[in-house]
Formats: C-alpha cells, structure tokens, sequence
C-alpha cells in the first residue's frame, strides 16, 4: 500500500491547467500519474481520447452479481494566478501543520486520491474483494467538461452495466460534519443583445428622439422579477419540485447563522425567493441571475453618446424539474414580448446543465423503484460516516451545479453519491489552495468501510 | 485683402489638435496663424496664457458710442484618426469641385476665417468704419474649453465693454437655408455606482440569496422613466420654458421629414417626450440619457457570477431655465431614494453646462429690455441673410450644448448670435472633413454686409 500523502505530492506535482495551452506536459504528467497507479492497483487502464484532453477509464472486472460502483474524478486543475498572491508555490506541495498547499490539493487531487488510497486499502485487505470498480477521471472538468457529452454516449452501454457513481468533489460545512450533496442545481445561459439606432449619436443632436437600447435593456431586465424576489416569468416555476419537510430539518440540523453569512457576503440586507431562508432559497430554489452588462461608454470621464448597443448576460440557476431548455424558452419569449418598438433584439446562446436530485432511502419522496445496490450504498456510506467521524452525515442539495451528474443520470439511469471532502478554508479557485490531511485520513477509512459494507452485502 | 481660400489653406496646414501633446508644433504654428492674420489687418493681438493652451484676443478700438462686436472662433481641430479612411491627406488641404478638404476646413477654421476675411474687406472698404471688434480665438474647444472659465472671470470687465458676441459653429440645414441658432441645450453629468458583496460570487452557492447590483441598477434605471417617455424624476420639468408657437413656427418652416430622419438613423419607431414630434423634442425638452453601463463579465462566454458591481454613466440634456445642479440634484435624489436594502450607492461627479436661449426681436417672448445694439444686430443679420441667400433666416433653437455661450452669457451678460456656415455633410469629427468654398463666398458677403449695417447704425 503506498502512501497517500507522498502520492499526492506527486500528483500536484504536475500541474495540469487544463485551460492553458502551455501546460500540456502538465496535463499529459497528471493523467499518467493516475493511469500507472491504477495499473499497479490491477485495473485495466484504458486512455480515452477526445477532442481536448483524455479521460481515463480504470476497470476492476468481476462477477455479474458483484456490485458495480463508478469512482468520478478529475486530475485537471484551475489555473494558479495571480501567482505572487501563493505563499508557496503553486506546484510545489508544501505541508504546514495538518494541510498540505497546492494548487489542485482538494479540487480534486486529494479527494481523488482519497478515494483511490481506500480501493487501494481494502483490496490490500482483500485481494478478491467481490466490487467491480471502475475509475472515470477526466481531464476538462476545469473547462466545462466539453468532450464528456459525446464520450458518455460512446461508452453509455459500458457504464449502464454499473450500479451507481461515488465522487467526492463536493464539500464539507465544517471539519466535524459530513455532507452527502443529494441534489444540484442545473443551469442555462444565454445573453441578450439589444440595438437601437444604426451608429452611436451625439446625445445632443439626437437626444430626445429614439429610445437608448441601454434604457430599453434596464427596463426590461428590471421586468424579470417582482419586487419581492420572485422570476417574473410566465411559467417559470411550473416544474419546480416542492421541499420535502426532511430537507428543511436537515439543513436545520446544520445550524446556519444569518448574521454570520451576511458578514461573510458583506451585505446588510438579504434578497430570497419569498418563503425561503438564505440557505433554503440557494438550495431549493431557482434563480435568474445577471453575471454581466455593457453598453455605451465605460471609460474615465464622459462621452455624450447615445449608445447603437447594449448586452446583457443571463443565467438561470434551475432546480428538479425544470428543464433547461424550457426554461430559456419562457425567458427569452418574455424578453421578446418586453422590447420595445424602435430596438432589436438578439440573443446569443450559451451552455446548460440540467438540475439533479437523488433522494435517500426511507425519505417520504424515496422513488419505490429505487435500486437496491443505489440503498445499500447509502446505507453503507451513512454508516461509515457515522463510525468514523462520530456523527451521521446530513444530506442536503446544493446550489452549485455539476452538469455532468445529471449527464450520467440522464444518459445511463445512474444515480450519484457524493461524498463531500473539502472544507470552505481549502480555498478552490483561489491562492493558497489546500488539503486538510486529518480529512483525507477519514476520508480514506470512511471509502475503505463503504467498500467493504458493499461487497459484504454481495449475495 | 487676402485670398481667403489661400489662406483658409495655410490655417489647414497647421495640424492643430488640442486634445494631442505631440500636436504642440500646429497648436502654435494655428494660433501665431491668426494672431498674425489679425495683426496684419491692424488689431492689437494679445496671446493670453492658459494652462493648457493660448487665447488669440485681437482688439479693433474706437470710440465709446460706436457697437461693439467680440467675434468667437477656435483655432484647434478634433484629431484626424482614422487615417486610413481619408480620401485626401488630413493636413493637406485639397479643393475638389466647390470643396475644399481637410481637418477643420468646416469646424471651425473655414467658418472662422470668413468671418476674418468679411471684416477685413468691410475694413478695406471703410477704415474708418465706426465699429470695435474684438476676435476672441481659442484652442481648447475640441477638448471642453477648461481654460474658459478662468479666462472668462478674468477678462470680464473687459468683455463687458462689448454688445454682443457673434460667431460662426453652427449648423446649415442645407446650402439655401441659413439657421441663427437661438437656443442650445445645457447639460449636467454623473456616474452610479452600486455595490452588492463585498466581491464577485459564485452563482450557484449564493445565488437566490443577495441582491444583484445589476438587477438592483436595472430596476433604478427603467424607474427613470415613464413608459411614454417623460423623465420620471419629481419636479424635473419645473423650470422648463414653453415653446413659444413662432418657434414650431419656424422648424415648420425648415421642411422637416420624419420618415428620411428614422432612416437615417436607422430606427423603426420614434421615442420622444409625449406631446413633441422628433426634431421639436431634441430642441424644446431636455433629457435623461444613458450613455453608459457596465458590471460583471463582459467577455466572451460565460462566468457564472453574482458580480459586486455595476455602473451607469448619465448625462441630462437641459432646457431653459433649468438649472445643471438644481437638476442633478433632483436625479440623484431619486436615485437614492430608489435603492434598494443590501446595495450599496455612490455617485461621481462629472462636467456641467447652462442651457442658453437668446429671443430675436419683435417675438412674443422677446425681453422687454433687449439690448438696441443686440436687436439691431439681429435685424442686420436678417436682412444681409435674406439678401445673398435669397431667402430669410430661421431661427432655431439646436439640441446640442455649446457650454461657452452661456457662460458668456452668466458672466459678462453678453447674449450671442450663432450664423450657421457648416452643412450636415461636411463630416465634422469625422474623416473627410470639407467645406464648401460657395457657402464660405457667400457667408463673408453676408458678415460683410452685417458689419456695414451695424457702423451704419452708429450716431
């Protein structure tokens, strides 16, 4: 058994920007690393080309009646600037007190490896452990993922003979409590191009005369919602599942503090969909945000122009059952009947992601036809937390978004069991990211049990 | 007397733009132009320092009884990029047909010289004609006149002395109609600032939560304004004068077509204050405009994120008698009171100007205590006008602002008549300026006549 943090050492070591050009050794080193350890493990390692970088599929045959479990994870990282802001550097792991600083340490080389260092533990333990295990470790997860689409419905039939997904590339609240992510919020986004006259005008001249797209773009993103928070869009919240009591008790259990989170946003009021606290309204509910405008003159001083355009960039943060492109449909169709006369309209489409929900067993909302193998690894997995972190994991749904889960769901029927391993200080897409070592210690004997739990429930 | 034409060359030549430090050898090579020009012709030149550049002030005396005309004009130019699109070279004045090309052959040194060029012949003709003339010649017009104001309270007595100011930066319709332009709009300007969090936010774990400063600038916007279009911001229009009916009158008069107006700036629908056809509205009623917006992710794709700012930059057109601060006040007043809880508001504080309005004898409106030189002037511009144009002149009031006159106006009491000479395709800061030789032939007969008729006047 090798030693989990020499090993992650090594895999920060190279640094595998998958977003930048240059780092192509980088990403040809991470993506070797894990393919030679899972070679020395005995899985059958096969590199799976794409248009932009190769993902790695590792697979642990058996018997049909063994459980099937898909490990995900990614060895690409975001990019490390503004590089003078690291107090080590980037990509040179460096262990201070119980963290060890890299770029990539928990987003997702140390909970990657966490999960690899327990397969590698328990088949120690037991060499004919009865688990088929595949590894899927992609290499764009940083990017968007753009190549997953079209290799998931390559290898759909492969992956359909698996029971369910396990990942840890989600997060803890805090150092004692253990989240299962149970749902994830989707996405969709487009932008809105709006144009009133053919050039800039002297806003002299022409002052007075035709509506400023700026106006029109300001009126009519004003008209997307209603005073008291609510998307004002016909039918937007049609599909929206309700909140399960359980969910609500879960987050309770948590203990959020108001006072404490506005502190942290920095802002003295909040803004949630009417009925819904803070942590319930990014969570259960949908949003239509705008993470961008422009228009006009932004320089220093002034510019008396009445502007020829004006954008603005929209997404919708979508929650089980809303469906991406439905949604943007109601959206743009309610722009549309908003322009008003003497501006055109454009929109230019951007990406989505659909929104994903697993439930439990044994909640009231727990699908009757859930797979036995998906309950049992629950189960599973709520024990080992229980014993090795002295407490229950909670199981709440999170307001990010990871397309690709829904991807899987939605291309091969397979469910997601997240395991969360980085804490809010670990600080992901930012300098000074790290990896808390006590966690990956749990982390790996809490995977090592749920492996074990699993293949001893084999009939 | 000189060539005007050739002259009119030599004053091209000089690449005189205000706004370009490397241009300091055609700043002075344009003011030594006409401070020789006028001191050949007999006037007392005086090159008042500035801090940025020189005031060609040239004085004709005379006798305390005879009228006294200070004449306006700018020896600095816009700067001539892009290059490329110049037919002819930019400093190299060309005559093609009855046009002579080059930067500031229309704004403002055509118009200028002929103005020079009419009193040198009037003086030719009568040197002793019982007139004072003071040229007042800047070169900081392309870029705000921010000496002027200094300047201005610094010479006031003298300028004081005069009657009125004459000057020739306006605007023709077309070659048959001359315009005396009798009103221009002011102006006052500021930026908003918002601010949500304390730093940009990841939409998905925090949207739902805050208030968006785009949504929340948006919303301010779109209230600035009621869905007819009249500025919604209490007691804006107070101090707005009414339109007299002579002066729809006279825009009667100017033969105006809506349909090759929304053609020509390319837009389907007209949006003005209720109540005003287009071209009334950008003369008659001031504005609220936005001539910039910006916040968030602005580039290509998408960045999923609850940004911390947003900005717009707003200019308002003013109408007499509203005043820029009274005005700027009552927006930001409403701005402030529109913001809404957990946005934060900050206003940056931009340039300003008087709108101006000068009433030409015999109308309903005009002062009872008008000057008799200014009236008598009027007429004798009406008359020259009428007699080498063939028709009389109309008196418009213009959408733009020309800051300096009302200045003028607050500072020494002088009011001042604006003779239009540059014509709608002359490409004013734009490339291929020219001027039209048959409109400077006939503006210096008609100056010409202006100046004999006003001596003539003379006890």
């Amino acid at each position: 058994m090798f030693d989990p943090v020499e090993k992650l050492k090594e895999f920060i070591r190279h640094p595998s920007i998958s977003a930048d050009s240059a780092a192509r050794e980088g990403m040809r080193g991470a993506q070797e690393f894990v393919s030679n350890l899972l070679g020395s493990l005995g899985f059958t390692v096969e590199v799976v080309r794409t248009d932009v970088h190769p993902i790695v599929l590792a697979h642990r045959g058996g018997e049909a009646s063994w459980p099937h479990v898909v490990i995900y994870g990614h060895y690409d990282v975001q990019p490390a600037d503004p590089l003078n802001l690291w107090r080590t550097p980037a990509f040179e792991p460096t262990i201070i007190g119980n963290r060890i600083y890299g770029r990539g340490a928990a987003d997702n080389k140390g909970p990657l490896l966490t999960n690899i260092a327990a397969v590698a533990k328990a088949l120690e333990e037991n060499p004919r452990l009865p688990l088929r295990i595949t590894f899927l470790i992609e290499g764009e997860e940083e990017m968007g993922s753009p190549s997953f689409p079209v290799f998931l419905e390559k290898y759909a039939a492969r992956l359909r003979e698996a029971d369910f997904v396990f990942l840890s590339d989600t997060a803890l609240p805090n150092e004692n409590q253990v989240v299962l992510t149970c749902g994830l919020r989707g996405l969709t986004l487009f932008d809105v191009h709006l144009t009133g006259a053919k050039g800039d005008l002297h806003s002299g001249l022409h002052g007075g005369v035709l509506r400023n797209p700026i106006q029109a773009l300001a009126e009519i993103l004003a008209s997307l919602h209603t005073p008291d928070g609510r998307v004002n869009v016909p039918g937007f919240y049609d599909e929206v599942l309700d909140v399960h009591p359980w969910e609500r008790e879960e987050l309770r259990k948590l203990g959020t503090d108001e006072k404490a989170y506005a502190d942290f946003l920095g802002i003295d009021a909040f803004y949630t969909t009417p009925g819904f606290n803070p942590f319930e309204s990014a969570r259960f509910q949908p949003t239509l945000e705008f993470n961008g405008i422009g228009g006009g003159y932004q320089g220093e001083g002034t510019k008396t122009v009445i502007p020829s355009k004006a954008f603005a960039k929209i997404s919708c943060r979508l929650v089980p059952n809303q469906e991406p492109d439905v949604i943007k449909q109601k959206v743009m169709d309610a722009i549309r009947a908003r322009v008003p006369k003497g501006i055109k309209l454009e929109f230019v489409d951007q990406h989505k992601g659909d929104p994903y929900v697993v439930v439990p067993p044994g909640r009231s909302n727990t699908p009757k036809d859930q797979s036995p193998v998906l309950a049992q690894a629950f189960r599973a997995t709520e024990q080992a937390v229980g014993e090795v972190w002295g407490r229950p994991p909670l199981y709440l749904r999170e307001g990010g978004s990871v397309p690709i889960i829904a991807s899987i769901k939605q291309v091969t029927g397979l469910d997601s069991i997240m395991l969360g391993l980085f804490l809010p200080e670990d600080n992901l897409h930012a300098p000074n990211e790290s990896f808390n070592l006590d966690v990956m210690r749990k982390g790996i004997e809490t995977t090592r049990r749920i492996l074990h739990s699993l293949a001893a429930g084999t009939r």
